[in-house]
């Protein structure tokens, strides 16, 4: 079966997201002046040959570990889409 | 109230990825053959001040619209986290 697996990459709480900080200069700019911070990451979508869910998980979780998340700076939180 | 509100930047369906082709290549170097397509796109997670969820994806479609995402190649959707 065919999965669409959803991966999020986030830059860890506890650094600094220099490119999160100019996005908030620029909306502030703009007049967007509720928005308090941002911070800005990655999604990635994958499509996954695999038996089941789990195993598309699985598949997943080894890109991210292995490619896709530098897991000193960053986390990442995986779901199925569909 | 303070909201946290995600928004997922992807490139529209149509057009090539080529990012996504890139790591797709080195997923199949590692030997995740299952993966058959990525795509890579953008998360972006702002704190919004807001009297309730609907003001705040307000804001963000308006960020998104205004600043974050660029409509002739992109789409983006929005989820209220907390």
């Amino acid at each position: 079966m065919n999965f669409t697996v959803a991966i999020n990459v986030m830059p860890l709480k506890d650094l600094l997201d220099p490119q999160g900080k100019a996005v908030l200069g620029g909306l502030q700019n703009l007049g967007l002046k509720s928005v308090q911070d941002v911070r800005i990451g990655k999604r990635i979508t994958l499509q996954v040959e695999a038996a089941n869910e789990q195993e598309a998980k699985k598949i997943a979780e080894e890109a991210a570990t292995k490619l896709l998340a530098n897991q000193v700076m960053e986390h990442f939180e995986i779901s199925i889409l569909q």
